[in-house]
């Protein structure tokens, strides 16, 4: 039951992250090949990351083949949905929401399963969360929005400190995953509702 | 004989693959030092990226630390000949032909060999066949090849198929690489010749 | 007393390479979390591209998890001297300097430690202390710095030849990594100094 409940949360988050990077390749026009591998490097990118990091073999998507396949695909129906998409927006950001915050919470599980530190349970909760959608920026050849607006980061490391917390003192794991989701899709949607930013750092030399 | 013809290939795909790098950093008036260091990292930057990602330790430029030594001072004696390139062009489509595919096939058997399924196998080939020109195209700041046009990762992919065909009807490594390379080089010159490229995905939000 | 000098030398290092990185993510006007991120990244990526190459694990910040800490707040920390860099610039070069040759010996000695080849010791170090700069311009959607100007790659090198040289002569690590270093910051001063560098390629095609 609980593996369901993950693994059906991590299917809807991997093709959310495929159809937002699909809608980025739409933007610059890139081909089909590019649509089907962008969806998959970044919905998939930032669980290689941390497993290449963390010496976590093999990754997800060598023993789970059906991954590559079902994001790249997704990627490509969103093509067939695209012009529908600006009446989707708020199920899609919605989904979004969902994808970073599954992401961490199970870059945070597999650092505690490896038994590291605090610090690196967080970060690998945030390069689970965060990386895929950098490697999209890199390679539609933009500065990263992780560095630049937005708080993906802030509700990647708070959700991953709100996952630690539960998991030191409830003993569900259903019950963690929840109250982290809560949490996490809340902050998420508030941030983009009410514009909430970071302060900036501008330095002329 | 089949290892020999194998890394004979190899080299010549490596070498062809270090001197498209070298001028791209040309155009881009890189120093010595880029030219050199572009020219490695794209010739051995996709196989790279695949034995991390499958585990498939040592790399192969730490087994054989001759081929960055190979790749950087072809990089740089392109320098020599870049001027004599025009005329070159065939030679030098067709030294690239060879080398999307014998990198394909080379990732393709490294997954065979671990016994992954399908899905990996083809995916391994082109992450070996593609990755280093995407490499390539970052470090150069620009949006990759792969992503916008050519049919790269379409020959690559279907180069893969072949292969992967023919080792279960065949029983005979270099046929298998012949027919493979007689395909995937074909397909690639012809989609040159032709002009043939992919639909894209134009969405304006 | 080694090992304090290498620690001691290694902690300077990631701080200065983390404060380059936050004056270059303050002129993109990044925000909190891009500081923090960009800092860390700089300063221990060309490591962890290193110990993920060599399949050298735990990556040094997973044994340490201080470091991402240490850096993440010399980064934010850049911010508030930022004002009164320009004074500083002299004393901010030289911690730079320090940084690219700690890092290349370190490189260079866990390449040793391996009983790697000569030639995979040299690219080693020069992983180590350059990656991370490559990194942060790829971050900030920039041809990296390495590839285009500054003898950065050739310092990294020459200084990785010397340290080879000095193990093989010395039998002392205190007084190989001195030799090292006064050679390395030597250079690199003296190429900024001097505006050193190398002839580029430029090719029209």
């Amino acid at each position: 039951m609980t593996f369901d409940l993950y693994t059906t949360l991590y299917i809807v988050a991997i093709i959310a992250e495929a159809m937002t990077a699909a809608l980025l390749a739409g933007k610059l026009e890139m081909d089909l090949v590019g649509v089907f591998l962008l969806g998959w490097i970044t919905a998939l990118g930032g669980g290689s990351i941390r497993d290449v990091l963390l010496n976590h073999y093999p990754l997800s998507w060598v023993r789970h083949p059906s991954y590559p396949l079902i994001t790249g695909f997704a990627a490509l129906a969103t093509i067939m949905v695209a012009q529908h998409m600006h009446r989707l927006r708020k199920l899609f950001l919605f989904l979004d929401a969902i994808g970073l915050v599954v992401f961490t919470v199970m870059g945070c599980q597999v650092a505690m399963t490896e038994h590291l530190s605090v610090v690196c349970v967080i970060i690998s909760g945030m390069i689970t969360g965060c990386m895929g959608g950098v490697l999209r920026d890199i390679l539609c050849n933009d500065i990263p929005l992780l560095f630049r607006s937005e708080l993906y980061g802030t509700v990647s490391v708070s959700t991953g400190v709100v996952f630690l917390c539960c998991s030191h003192i409830v003993d569900n794991r259903n019950i963690e995953l929840l109250i982290s989701m809560i949490f996490g899709i809340s902050f998420r949607l508030l941030s983009i509702r009410y514009n909430w930013t970071l302060p900036r750092f501008s330095y002329r030399s």
